[in-house]
């Protein structure tokens, strides 16, 4: 199979052996894998994939065709999948347990599914397993155009709460209120919005110390990407007052067991909305995996909407 | 009736016409009551009672007997029992919700049951409901020779929990121990521990900041107290990485039906402990009610192990 493979903190294309799935395993012929932040970091050497996982090739999340299976899981031959992974996902194939695959659904791009499985099970882990969002609550989510931002919209809509995309330009919202926003503004115009229920910081300190003054009684701050600086000061008590809740998480670390019931959660709640046409998955650019590199550079200039995917031959 | 009344940011004692209860609740001619931090915030202006309280009668907590019963509450009559109220403790008589009611067991000394409410239910909603404190795992209580602190001690111990005692001085650490800590530290030495399951933060900024660095996977930080000052600097990417949880809240400003529901849970836990004397209630000193202001000053004194009561005539 080929790879995208980390050779001394730069991306080469490279031959690798194919892997035969174990137990409880499938190997995907993949189409499409999305680009995420953590990709990034790895390249740089900060982020090593999680033990069991290739170490030296990236990608977070894939979608494809099951063409190989393992004892027990014989059940998705032959069947187009999306899934996160700890790691591996950028090749022409890659194992994954069966128990964090996803089905994509019948009239559901492949391309635009490799882009699916990371951002959504995220979003739905950090608004329904970690916020507990309700119907009705107002939902901050900032950095808003992007690949997790997009989905958290969308679920946030879904689950009948009040989405408020926050983004760094207005470039994108028209499209975020199509996707279900209820309001959009600007990250300058955080700091003058209602009490809100739920924020999904997307971003980091550069938002989050005025995020977290938006929350009222019983709010909740879920923390999942500080790619705009991390070090932010709390009011201890502004917390006991508002009885508020800060947490965050990566989904990359966790166990095998909490990433299935992670994906076995969103799989219940967007299978359905997703098979009838109601979920997006925006792509902003793909890359055949022979120009993975240029596929990088993409993720990292400002003003995109959506995902990134590299796209296999 | 006599109760200590807030004049001027004075206390001083006055007569006052005996309440009588309304439906569901019971009058307690009381016997002590505790005195909080809270108390002393309201005396200095800060801290108003909330709406259905007496406004400028202090006291958080009392025991005593139930001299008298509105509609549905009759069941109570003669009983002795103990309780969080908004306000008004501080008096020979007070209204209570028959819902915020704890039954103080035969043999258990009402002048020390004055003090056991608030600190108990405070720290096993802190403890139980919030932080979700399981057997085996290692417990941080900042602040541990204070009211909430002793209770917490204790509450860690009986659930199988490894509780760390924290002070400012070596002082207390051998009652501690007798109490159930597993081990004693100063404040100064909080830095050197192995990672925890929880911190129960007392003190607030002062430890808060040393107390959040020593929280290891899926941690929990709940605060509940902030004398030692409220703002401390987050690093939203250990929240992330070690999935910690951030929250606080006050007993006080909850609804009638949120602070039932906390007492009854407290009341399940706590009952049988507290009746076959596994529970202490320390005094550091009590006071008649003549004397309330004398026991507010004693409050403020460095060095206290356990409570201040105010005792009725």
């Amino acid at each position: 199979m080929l790879a995208a493979v980390i050779t001394e903190g730069r991306l080469e294309i490279a031959e690798r052996p194919e892997p035969a799935p174990g137990p409880g395993e499938v190997r995907v012929r993949v189409a499409a894998a999305g680009l995420n932040a953590a990709d990034l970091l790895q390249l740089a050497g900060h982020y090593p994939a999680p033990a069991g996982w290739p170490p030296d090739i990236p990608g977070l999340e894939l979608a494809g065709t099951v063409d190989a299976t393992g004892p027990g899981a014989e059940g998705w031959r032959g069947r187009r999948v999306c899934a996160i992974v700890g790691g591996g996902g950028q090749a022409t194939a890659a194992l994954v347990p069966a128990a964090h695959l996803l089905a994509v659904p019948e009239g559901a791009d492949l391309r635009a599914a490799g882009a699916f499985a990371e951002a959504f099970v995220t979003a739905h882990d950090a608004l329904v397993s970690q916020a507990g969002l309700r119907r009705g609550e107002r939902l901050v989510v900032t950095g808003a155009a992007g690949g997790v931002g997009t989905a958290a919209v969308q679920i946030g809509a879904m689950l009948g709460a009040h989405p408020i995309a926050v983004t760094r330009s207005r470039a994108h919202h028209d499209a975020l209120r199509a996707l279900g926003a209820a309001e959009t503004i600007l990250a300058d115009e955080l700091a003058d919005i209602a009490p809100v229920d739920v924020v999904l910081e997307l971003v980091g300190a550069a938002t989050a110390a005025t995020s977290l003054g938006r929350l009222g009684l019983h709010g909740r701050l879920v923390v999942i990407g500080v790619g705009g600086g991390s070090r932010i000061e709390v009011d201890l008590l502004a917390v006991m007052q508002k009885r508020l809740h800060v947490t965050g998480s990566t989904l990359r670390s966790r166990s095998h067991d909490e990433k299935a019931e992670a994906v076995r959660a969103a799989a219940t709640d967007l299978g359905g909305p997703w098979s009838r046409g109601e979920l997006q998955v925006p792509v902003a650019d793909g890359f055949p995996l022979a120009e993975a590199a240029r596929a990088y550079e993409a993720f990292c200039q400002p003003g995109r909407f959506g995902h990134i995917v590299v796209e296999m031959p």
